[in-house]
């Protein structure tokens, strides 16, 4: 059991119609190793400043993660600062400050080299390759990546997603890389490209994941409470992963159940800004939602 | 088992980015009564001009559809040309002519009055209103609308949905009704209005449906082939309720499968122009989809 995933440690400021939240902590690496805590002890492996709270660090390793990957540099943690509208599917970056970011090349820990399932989560694909050949044997490695890196490094991001087994992506990015509208030619062309299973994240709707033997849909929690959705995609992630490194087995009804962890864990972290839901959080809540989850679809 | 649906037999021209079909039959009762034909004998009201093939209306009755309710006046059918996008979710409306539409008052023939199902398709609030009057102590009132009528007589509109028990809508529906962007507030608030329980239709993105006691959600079946979405909301309604009316039971379960039928018919109408996947299909197909339907969603 040991998952380590490669990600960002932010500071975001967040806009939402109702409400502004200055500087608090994101970040792709933040969401998803402590997603996976309920499940597994993630090994993080990523870089902040000197003004990334202390207290969640502190917060990390009291759930369980192991931070020696995480390198705190002279300087200022990247900052992230975005607006969502009132529909919450629609975000806009109104500013990013790469900080202590810029130049880091990630380096994987020795202690964390036998890692058995590995997390991508979206950075430039050159280092997603990088971090790629620092890894010996992993039995599951998963990426993530955005528009961004479509545009600008498609060639780079083509050659890493031959070499990964899952492969997260929204519509949108899905659309983008195959030129297909229809979802579900995108997502089998997907599969040829080298995952053998893809992940598609729709928000508000749901999640569709395609293997080379099955589909899988489920909708998404019907929330009523979208406080803010920053890190949802990242916590599907953490829930993801860490299930299926908490029980070691990679079949199809694994990778489903896996599913529904990872929507569980969407579910909780969009209720509430940043990081805060799962501050309070408990296993009993998560196993509760898991159960409304088969209720849900149940017919 | 009676089911009686009141809606539009249209011919309609058709553009989508790979073809284009002139004049075929459609229409909201078209496709609600051909996808309830494979549950139950649905009676029909509406009506056509004297350019409707005569061919669909024995294909009607082939189907076990009861068409004494359908009027064949002078003149010519209701005709309307829409455009998709490269998504198929995007629909344009470029033209539409009222036809033998102008000055109609749909009347209920006598043998009909005593419907245990009654579906009021899309149409003026007003007639709905009219219509409802017309059928003595039905079991189950469905209602279907859209967002012209939201806009142009909202309060028509609610007065009719005080009195139904099952309301059918989308996405800019609901949230156009409520002004409440969060979907799932936005049925909840539906319920409040007078339907016992709310289906919003998501297109490729599935079904939520709402009512006191729970909610239930399905994906959408996974298509590779979608050639023409016209008529998948109404082949909905018809799967949903002919199931219902096939059954004679509405609880919660019933419900639930009722609503993976309508999904089941909605995926099959799709596959091609106009009503062209009803002239083949068999019940074996539904019954195979219904079973690939759980398939999809086990975990």
């Amino acid at each position: 059991m040991s998952f380590v995933v490669v990600g960002t440690f932010n500071l975001d400021s967040i806009e939402t119609p109702q409400e502004t939240r200055e500087r608090i902590v994101g970040g792709s690496g933040t969401y998803c190793c402590l997603a996976a805590s309920y499940f597994t002890r993630p090994q993080i492996v990523g870089v902040v400043g000197e003004d990334f709270p202390q207290e969640i660090l502190e917060h990390f390793r009291n759930r369980g993660v192991d931070t020696r990957g995480l390198e705190v540099r002279p300087g200022k943690t990247f900052f992230w600062r975005g607006r969502y509208a009132e529909d919450p599917n629609k975000r806009t970056t109104l500013a990013t400050e790469v900080n202590v970011l810029k130049g880091y090349r990630p380096q994987i820990p020795v202690e964390y080299r036998d890692a058995e399932i590995l997390f991508l989560a979206n950075i430039d694909p050159e280092l997603q390759e990088g971090i790629l050949s620092q890894v010996r044997n992993p039995k599951m490695v998963a990426m993530d990546s955005m528009n961004f890196w479509i545009r600008t490094k498609p060639n780079s991001l083509l050659s890493v997603m031959e070499k990964v087994d899952v492969f997260f992506a929204n519509d949108e990015e899905i659309r983008m890389l195959t030129g297909e509208s229809n979802l579900v030619r995108a997502g089998k062309q997907i599969l040829e490209s080298g995952p053998s299973v893809v992940v598609l994240k729709k928000g508000e709707h749901g999640v569709l994941l395609f293997s080379e033997d099955y589909v899988f849909g489920i909708p998404a929690y019907p929330s009523e409470q979208v406080v803010d959705p920053t890190g949802a995609g990242d916590s599907f992630g953490g829930g993801f992963l860490g299930y299926l490194d908490k029980i070691q087995s990679y079949g199809e009804k694994d990778i489903r159940i896996a599913a529904v962890y990872g929507s569980v864990m969407a579910s909780f972290v969009i209720e509430d800004f940043g990081i805060e839901p799962f501050k309070t959080l408990s296993k009993t809540q998560i196993e509760d939602r898991f159960v409304e989850f088969q209720k849900l679809v149940s017919f």
